[in-house]
């Protein structure tokens, strides 16, 4: 097991944020707007970047464009940020190959979704195929990244975690983006026994989570609300949890909010644009909201009360 | 619309055959026994070898493999065999360097599941996602191949046919693998009114799509049971129902027998193994049958009545 | 094994009709429009009126109010049509209760959906049930009717079809209404090996259950399209099979017309009240097709060229 | 809006039990255990028995049973308890006969699942449904009970909460039996601003909805393991969170192994006739653990640590 612990202040929480991938209006990738997302990372507290994962479109990029992206990260990063990679992949050998380039490169840590297509059927599949990726950095960090509503992965995250800790050595831990609240806890409990970590992927019950003892967060909301979730949690360490709560279902509204016109990772990325660093379009197969769409989104997130300070 | 049809004699079906991958005993990909593939599909009679699908496991090849191996199939082919590559891919880039090279190398057609991670969310979104695809490759026919329960893209085959084939200049059809019968129908029906085509991937269906006019169908099922299927559309074609009805029983007997193991696909594999040429194991993340458990398939599916002859 | 065979002239269809509940404005159970039904029925050709089912609301109405509405039929049907009653419910003693009441009233058969709150969990369970039903009439013919959309007991008809004829002295066969195409086949096949029956309840799939030997269904449909289906039968068996599947797809094509409004059933209801006899709104906690919503689907039914004789 | 609070020393909680029904050998019901029942609650202070919901089969008993339950529980609880009556069922009409009965009996509340064959379409056919059911009891509060993995009625508690408290002159509250923790928060939220309530009815995650400041709860594990929750929230009170979080995992490790070998219902029965009343086997259609399994399962959790006092 290797450490990927961010130490917080108190009982307070690190946000790290899945940053957005910057396209052009024809969906090319550019590089451009990397240095200012993560100025604006170190200018509001988040300590890592979280690059090529869902929110960072990884899978709609080409091998190489993810690479591209992963180096001029680390140069703007510039020890400012740690720099994890997602290297998930539908083929381990590409994720084999991109994990190998992280490693040469710098980056802080890998993490990886499982196989998406041809999807392993046991723990036993999947444990081995994390290993196998695990295995091509071996001096990094791996981090397993759940998301069944995407992968299609039903396995438990708190059984991947029972068998990776023993399985792989540079094994550090669990992204857990998934409503399966029994599940978390079951991580979080493990996680306690164990070096390993939880990052928690799902900003909607954030404060649950950290009422469970979480103390770390990976998300894409921190590209424009990193702040709101930022008072959320102080005011939990704070012992005010009725202020927190009130946060907390605000939040869940904005995102909800967010996701109706063309999707939560469309919505987010136009509210990026408001909030955050312009990161451009989505990228097809995915559509964008249109700007009639935004002016209705700033509005009523207005309304519910967001960005008011 | 670019024509991409299998004329038969009569009234029978055209079988192309979505032919394994080789992989050696460590799951690397084994050029040698394509040759002997190309062969097996000459003797019995398949038109055309469908490589890199679901059963090619494509999506667990790095992008260069999948190259290597169209590579392979264009020479062993040598015009006795049509080559029909697929170029699928979760990132639209890729999907756009494979249909490329496709064409450069002499395929006979590309064909293309829905980008599978960032999933389209509209018909609209879909079909341009396809369009691009398409567009790299413009003198190919290019085929949709729907298939959502791996996809997870639950959109009707139906309604992608009738976008497509006024979107997409090179549109020849749809290969349609999903348990709909309803919407196999529309397909079919719709297809008849046009030039494009229906390639039926459901081998358990084939004889109730036959019954409804399709003339082409596309499986892994060919790779060990092809003379079977042919079997059944023979008494069909000759008006004997019974019989015919009696085989599509069979044959769905053996494929549930196969996927009991391990899954469709590596049962299938294994099968091919013993009734077809041997391509190895499946490639992580998926698990392959072992020898105990296929010594009781064989068993099983010898006393059901297969391989008799 | 109790016979319940519906012969036909040739190789066509019996269509026996799942009637609707006619309820007056306030929900009430209004038992005047019964014998115009039992007349339609008649007319048309339909020999058998199955009441309490599904399209007939009978889970929403009492035991008391289906037992009235037995009696009803019973009356009116007078020898002219058969009556088989649906005694499902979630409680196994009041499906026993309808059950020994459609015995005293003379009922030609019952028929029963799984219980649908607490559900049996296997294929043993499940014919368990249906023993226990069959046996307060123990001399009525008993037909599982299979909806698992609906009863959420997603069991293979199939298998209980093969467990149900050896355990129930009266069994007589399966009202298969779901999409699975090769349960269905299953179905068919079994039957035709043993003395069982197989209804077909899925219409937009009847020509292809035909196709594979069915020879009798029960459905909703043919409360208001029962012509359309006898005319597509004729075709089926006079060989003309064009035609057949036009009526097949213009058939679906009215089917999800009427299901877009409020759903299938206040659909299909409210084109009854157009095409066949009027028998009320749906019943709470259904909402009906308003006055509005049903000219329009008027309209759209006449344009694909329903009713058109 | 009427109120059915039930106040807690300081930031305790309220274990209301959603009791068994006490079957005989052959599935009759079985009236001689209720008044133990009825002790037993007593004795480890729940206030409340909740009759005739999932765990206690009311959808397997006839109506005539469910009155013979309802009456036996009000007369043994003798106003040493209250005891609520559940009277959910598929038909409005057996829902309103139930409603009436538990007002005329001295019932102190009733509650009702959605319909459940024929399921209401919208948060407005929903609510009209309760208020229907309400209305029959007008004297008494109303709980609606949220349990959409039973019923199929995917409407969100918090929407239905919203509409009920407009809607329903005597609406009380939910009975929140979902994973959704999103949506139970929400409820939270929304209660803490009215005089509505949120009764919990998930026990695995019954300290998280305590920390959202959750006051009482409903459920079948305090059949049998009333002292460990009670123990739970005690350490939470306490702020031993540490503690508390242990027992919460220990509890949800015990409800994984009772559900294993025949579903969570019979599970619970069986361990509830080892560390509770005993209350014979489950009804058919479900299917009881056979004593072989109970001893393995009294085993298993003796080696979690539960039961150790």
């Amino acid at each position: 097991m290797i450490d990927l612990r961010y130490p917080t202040a108190g009982a307070g929480m690190a946000l790290l944020t899945a940053v957005f991938t910057p396209f052009d209006a024809d969906g090319g990738l550019d590089l451009d707007p990397v240095a200012k997302q993560a100025d604006a990372l170190q200018a509001w507290g988040s300590p890592a970047a979280y690059i090529g994962g869902t929110a960072g479109e990884g899978a709609a990029l080409t091998t190489d464009e993810r690479m591209a992206l992963a180096e001029r990260w680390l140069e703007v990063a510039d020890g400012r940020l740690d720099v994890i990679v997602h290297v998930g992949h539908a083929s381990l050998g590409e994720s084999r190959r991109l994990a190998g380039h992280a490693e040469r490169i710098g980056a802080r840590a890998i993490s990886a979704v499982a196989p998406y297509f041809h999807r392993p059927g046991s723990i036993g599949a999947l444990v081995d195929a994390c290993a196998a990726i695990a295995d091509a950095a071996p001096t990094l960090p791996f981090t397993y990244y759940h998301i069944p509503s995407v992968t299609g992965v039903n396995l438990k995250a708190s059984e991947v975690l029972i068998a990776a800790r023993e399985r792989i050595p540079t094994f550090a831990g669990v992204k857990f983006a998934d409503n399966d609240m029994v599940d978390l806890q079951r991580c979080l409990q493990l996680a306690g026994d164990s070096g390993s970590e939880v990052f928690v992927g799902v900003a909607k019950l954030i404060l649950a989570a950290w009422q469970w003892g979480a103390r770390v967060a990976i998300g894409s909301v921190y590209n424009f609300a990193g702040p709101l979730f930022g008072r959320l949690i102080d005011h939990a360490v704070r012992g005010d949890l009725d202020e927190a709560r009130r946060l907390q279902v605000l939040a869940q509204q904005v995102i909800d909010t967010a996701a109706a016109p063309a999707g939560e990772l469309a919505g987010f990325k136009a509210l990026g644009s408001v909030y955050g660093v312009d990161c451009g379009p989505v990228r097809a197969p995915l559509s964008s909201v249109d700007p009639e769409q935004l002016a209705a989104l700033r509005a009523e997130v207005t309304r519910l009360g967001f960005g008011a300070g």
